[in-house]
């Protein structure tokens, strides 16, 4: 394998026009958009249009002429085909943070309906800390329990007191991928809901929600998705479920008449209950031109064809890392078997992480880093974007890697003074 | 009073000037900037930055370097001085609904802690119903009672029993503005907190969130402040009460140590904690530039010459309304006192309030119209802001009222068929 041979691979991919629909700066090999997915080069303009056109003239008027009103399900029957979702069961709205808690005390408010005996949310303990912040306050407030578990626990943790089996697909550390329809299966067999978290797949796995036998999930707009900074989370809930409870945030958006402006409050029938606010529209609006991008796609195999390629992404990182920097203490974390890999690759260094990952941006490759603790190492975590990565990309961060890892530049003290990452 | 003595007005006026930083569409007469804001004219440049350097170039590392990081503080301490309120005591996050759902909890968790027999929240019947709506889930959830009145039986309905008085300053269909002081010094005297919604005041009215007593504050970003649509609203908490009950939404932005990914829910100190997840950085740099328009009026006299021109010009409208369409069966619903009236005008026709409405928009005129019940009548409503509404505006407006008066315009068939009104 040379540079060359990757060359050749990107020329002959049949997504390779993709990338041409995004901005990638010069001098940039992005490695990060499992954090925050790069611009499309349509949304300049489309943002521009909302802004100058359906705010500056249009007014309040775009609430109905421009189709303001009608964002978080249009963008959510945008996303649908990409997690496995009919049309209608799906929104856009609020951030992740704020859906997850919707999501998961309507899902805790069905649970209990069922049975008062299931007091227990059974997670990961290496779950997305978020996840577990917004299941403690749940519990808390509601009476629950939080179980936190390690991956190979989560089976044998689900019992008759289990409510939610709440898990996060694809690790954010780790890039370790569960079996969503072994472990819905598995919440299912114990009398539990599978309530699964999205943020590192939608957009770089396959996801088969129906299919697959989840009950709820949430997911985000920015990574993968490339929706911009903050875009708005999304929410699905299967159709069985969704007139079943009360989601808390009980504002006018998800009212079954907005503008009667009567006393109290009804839902809507449908996932539209699960809208609160007034969403941010041109943060949403930046969120439709990164699904456009996805669309785009779709005539080329879609996402069939994007995970083909995130496999071959990471399988030759991991292959050129081993080969080209193998003597220098960096070991994979991420799961080799195919079945098992989100679409990031991490690696551990026992003692230079950090700056390792600072010396890489130095160069232009931008990943990321995240600290471990007593049980966890340290990480180093890279992001490969099927719709934009190429496999030139891969070799040359391999050879920034192997440089910086030969020549010891994690060495250098600015790369070892810690600041607030991101 | 004719067209040219308010030409003459305008001509004259020490604010005149900063109608120039806002695009008015040409033909447009706008009375709807208590729905939705003009645009500021600097807003498409600044979101052209954000979007095409901060995210297309800058990507993740922009969390730090474009100060995203930060946004909800630094658009909180900018906007402190509208409501008076101090720096380190607001941030700008969330849509206004969910932000209410905070907001409330977190009182209602400190009246019960500070007296478990606390378990009534008074508000206003005629309230904003999302603030009815959210209070009502809040206390079905929580074992509170929500307990309606009519805004003369406020103070009587304050009791030993009473955990939260939660009003809105202005009421959204009459424009009829509470006495802030006194109603939150009732509510301390009787035990209780007093909770605010500002939505049809922030930047509308002189709003004096310390030294009138308040405990909370929520309000709105998109309406008179011009922050684009679904613009984050803001949220002021009394330090005093900042770190005396853990809000519900407990997300990794309002931890102590939100990059350390701890796997317990810690929070940050101060009114930061009542952040919950990445905010919607393309819709919130929109806000900013609303602001920014505020800031502009500050050497100018700031609030108090803002209030002094929207008393005026409301003054001017009631006038020439009741002078120029008297004979046409329009009442006025609004308080004349101008201690009890905000930026806005409501009117009441008996029979063809909603087609009068119609009638004006296709004049150019855009106010808005709200539907009554059987307790309150059908309402024509102009909001007036006075950063950039001229007295010219006014005399303009109320002749194509006085048309569409004389002239029964609004008998047309066009004007009466309804459809989806924002």
């Amino acid at each position: 394998m040379t540079l060359q041979d990757c060359q050749a691979r990107d020329a002959a991919h049949p997504l390779r026009a993709l990338r041409e629909l995004f901005q990638i700066p010069p001098g940039v090999i992005y490695l990060d958009g499992n954090s925050l997915g790069v611009l499309p080069k349509a949304a300049p303009a489309r943002i521009a249009q909302v802004v100058e056109k359906e705010w500056g003239q249009g007014l309040i008027r775009s609430w109905n002429e421009a189709g303001w009103f009608t964002m978080p399900q249009r963008l959510g029957d945008k996303l649908g085909p990409w997690i496995g979702a009919n049309a209608g069961e799906v929104v856009v709205t609020d951030s992740t943070a704020v859906t997850r808690y919707k999501e998961r005390h309507a899902a805790l408010t069905i649970a209990r309906n069922w049975d008062a005996k299931r007091t227990t949310i059974v997670s990961e303990r290496s779950n997305f800390p978020t996840d577990n912040y917004i299941a403690e306050g749940l519990a808390r407030e509601r009476g629950f329990a939080l179980k936190l578990v390690r991956a190979e626990e989560i089976v044998a943790s689900l019992d008759a007191t289990t409510a939610v089996l709440m898990l996060t697909q694809v690790n954010y550390r780790t890039g370790a991928m569960h079996d969503m329809a072994a472990l819905s299966q598995a919440a299912h067999a114990a009398g539990a809901l599978a309530v699964w978290d999205l943020a590192h797949s939608a957009g770089a796995v396959e996801v088969k929600l129906n299919a697959d036998g989840a009950d709820f999930a949430v997911g985000c707009g920015y990574k993968y998705l490339n929706g911009g900074p903050g875009a708005p989370a999304f929410l699905w809930v299967h159709p069985r479920h969704q007139d079943q409870a009360l989601q808390p945030l009980t504002g006018w958006y998800g009212h079954a008449a907005p503008f009667a402006f009567i006393p109290q409050y009804e839902p809507v029938k449908g996932i539209s209950q699960y809208l609160c606010g007034t969403p941010p529209v041109i943060s949403t609006a930046a969120f439709e031109c990164g699904l456009d991008g996805f669309e785009a796609s779709m005539p080329l195999g879609g996402m069939n064809a994007l995970r083909e390629k995130s496999l071959a992404l990471t399988d030759l990182f991991i292959d050129l890392v081993e080969t080209r920097c193998g003597a220098h203490g960096l070991s994979l974390i991420t799961p080799r078997e195919h079945k098992k890999r989100g679409s990031q690759i991490c690696l551990n260094h026992p003692t230079h992480g950090y700056a390792i990952m600072q010396a890489m941006i130095a160069r232009g490759v931008i990943g990321d880093y995240r600290k471990g603790d007593a049980q966890t190492p340290d990480i180093i975590r890279f992001g490969f974007a099927p719709l934009y990565i190429g496999f030139e990309d891969i070799w040359n961060a391999v050879e920034h890697l192997r440089a910086v890892m030969d020549e010891r530049e994690y060495l250098r003290s600015e790369f070892n003074a810690v600041k607030a990452v991101t």
